[in-house]
């Protein structure tokens, strides 16, 4: 039988990736060519000049999104470098166009300097409606994510962070409600502080979390903690861990609520979670292999587990995010993806699983489900509008329609 | 009756531009997404890992070509900006596609600056096979390309230099041959020391014409000039108008055999093609008014006409040029776009009219014609390999099947 392995390097092979541009016109006698090239081309570009918006009228900019990556981090592979992280910014494309419409490109960086990155992005502006970071290292990707933010007047998000942290607590949400607990009464446990870690700590704050400990290899974060700090771990210290409790992720899972790891496979183990509080939620992200397996994880007393595979139950998959929340935005032009869209997405997200159908199996909506990138958009896209990241009400009525 | 202009602007608004990108895998379920992204993704990644070369059969990078511009020199508009500019970076995308399947994809640049164009062309080497420079106007462009052809290891071509170059060069050759002259005697004037001119003009002399001059808006460029000189120029004067002629278009134009005009509309007047030889050749290449009309040019004693356009006969269109030579480059994996790729591009669009087919409307080939492309990519392909820009055996026997 034919290995995954084999099938994937022949698929990729096959067609020589996985992407293809294709022209919307057609241009096949010198009648086409006179609308879509020299001299009709003029006329849209002479409108543009005249009018720099009407380049979402005019062009493909509207719907186009790039993917950005220095390859540094890539799947569970690490700094394999720009040409290797090629496939997987390719395959995020392709999510992007199945489940979004959005015509998303990959440009995988030569460099891995924050400020090459930063300036190389901000370049090539004009042509994109919004920019999709992707596989770039902590904790680099943070200032390029919060500089391109504050530098460039289009969409930045930064998935690895915002994707899993908005699915996570959409999962969350749901998983509370089986348990009859609330966001400001539980206690967290993050493990792993990179991008993914740092953004869902944040998220989780923003939804009222106040007893949050978010833990990296050296263990739990605190202020004013004096190995292996740095400028982002600072700033999760002072709105976490407020007793400043030290010591391992053993030490300070005991009395949690929840465990949520986006760290490596084993990291939770039974006994850690018997000293977890009745009726745990855990959350082991790490791929392909979880902190901790769900069968091992309910034998220790957890109540809701979530894993990153598609084979095991509450799967937390990007793409319940990320397709929704560019089209959203892309839909009304939005200049930012802001604080007030990412917990809009959360919301939708968390509301296609009706009270009904919630179970400890299924607080999150199956990857597939064809009613969630529809459903997100229309909520960042309001979001957008009532936040003052859109303004037209001319796109109010896009999207309502 | 609508207008050019109405339903030039109709087209590129009903669809929102004229590109989209497309996956060429089906991403239909969990089975799919396991082979297009996680976990399947990872073997290419970690195949291109460990053999950098393989990224160009894992991945869509070697069949893509990034179509770069600043904006400055768009159509016959100027400097209108990258914005502007979008629309006819997206249809010269929708020609790479059309005419030689080629994955092209406009990047418009927020600067102008040499060096910063240069850093992010640069960046994104990693994920383009090619890269068509388009729209930069002179005299930067000549730096931008000739520093990326040192400072990357992909095909660099700047198509309104060498593009126009080739097609004329080629055009030029055939109506020779009506005339009974050889490029070796023949004077030459250019008219127009923009990136046109003045690739025409190093293209001509490497045909072995000898006698050329080439003019500005100043009048005839020669070594010494006081006025109006740069590095290029000094360049051009080094191997033209040995005589260092001073003066007008009207006063280097006598004894001419050949005009060619990169420059405006009504350079060239009737009486200037009275003082030029006998049966002179005239490629009048403004666009969209020519520097003469042919009715005109034929009254002043003119003997072969060529324009930009397509309702004229002999149209220099760079569409005969640029998708062979990347289809012909990519094909072998070339590093480079060097001066005999070039050339043998030239024979193959000039070997196309027959000797049989040959007359003063007929001395390049129609932009339609099918077997252009296919014909320049094999002659690119084989000068490639047999020029050291492409080195695999492997690949000359994919370019003879």
């Amino acid at each position: 039988m034919e290995s995954l392995r084999d099938k994937a390097l022949a698929m990729h092979k096959a067609k020589q990736g996985k992407l293809e541009v294709n022209a919307k016109v057609p241009v096949q006698n010198a009648k086409d060519l006179s609308l879509a090239y020299s001299p009709g081309v003029a006329e849209p570009c002479k409108e543009i000049y005249k009018d720099p918006n009407s380049v979402y009228d005019y062009t493909m900019k509207g719907n186009t999104v790039a993917v950005v990556s220095d390859g540094t981090a890539v799947l569970g592979l690490g700094n394999i470098g720009p040409e290797a992280a090629l496939p997987v910014m390719e395959g995020k494309a392709v999510l992007f166009k199945s489940f979004a419409g959005i015509d998303a490109f990959p440009l995988c960086l030569k460099t891995t300097i924050v400020d090459e990155i930063i300036e190389t992005v901000k370049q090539l502006e004009p042509t994109f409606g919004g920019i999709n970071l992707e596989d770039i290292a902590a904790p680099r990707c943070f200032e390029i994510e919060k500089r391109l933010k504050q530098e460039t007047n289009i969409p930045i998000f930064h998935d690895d962070q915002h994707g899993t942290a908005i699915v996570t607590v959409a999962g969350l949400m749901n998983a509370l409600k089986l348990v009859n607990k609330t966001m400001t009464s539980i206690k967290v446990v993050v493990n792993g502080a990179g991008a993914a870690g740092v953004a869902i700590t944040r998220l989780l704050h923003q939804f009222g979390a106040r007893d949050i400990i978010l833990c990296d290899t050296k263990g739990a974060i605190f202020e004013g903690r004096l190995y292996g700090m740095n400028d982002i771990k600072d700033e999760i210290a002072s709105i976490t861990n407020f007793d400043q409790q030290e010591g391992t992720l053993q030490d300070v899972i005991k009395g949690a609520d929840v465990f949520i790891g986006v760290s490596a496979a084993g990291a939770l183990t039974k006994e850690m979670v018997e000293l977890m509080n009745d009726e745990a939620i855990i959350f082991a992200m790490a791929n392909p292999i979880p902190e901790i397996m769900p069968v091992e994880a309910k034998e220790g007393g957890a109540k809701v587990i979530g894993t990153g595979r598609s084979d095991l139950p509450n799967q937390v998959n990007n793409v319940l995010a990320f397709p929704g929340i560019f089209r959203g935005a892309l839909d009304v032009r939005a200049t930012d993806i802001n604080e007030e869209m990412k917990k809009a997405a959360v919301h939708a997200i968390a509301s296609l699983v009706s009270d009904d159908d919630l179970t400890p199996e299924y607080v999150i909506p199956l990857p597939f489900d064809k009613r969630v990138a529809p459903a997100v958009a229309r909520a960042v896209a309001v979001a957008a509008i009532e936040s003052g990241a859109a303004k037209k009400m001319m796109q109010m009525e896009k999207v309502t329609s």
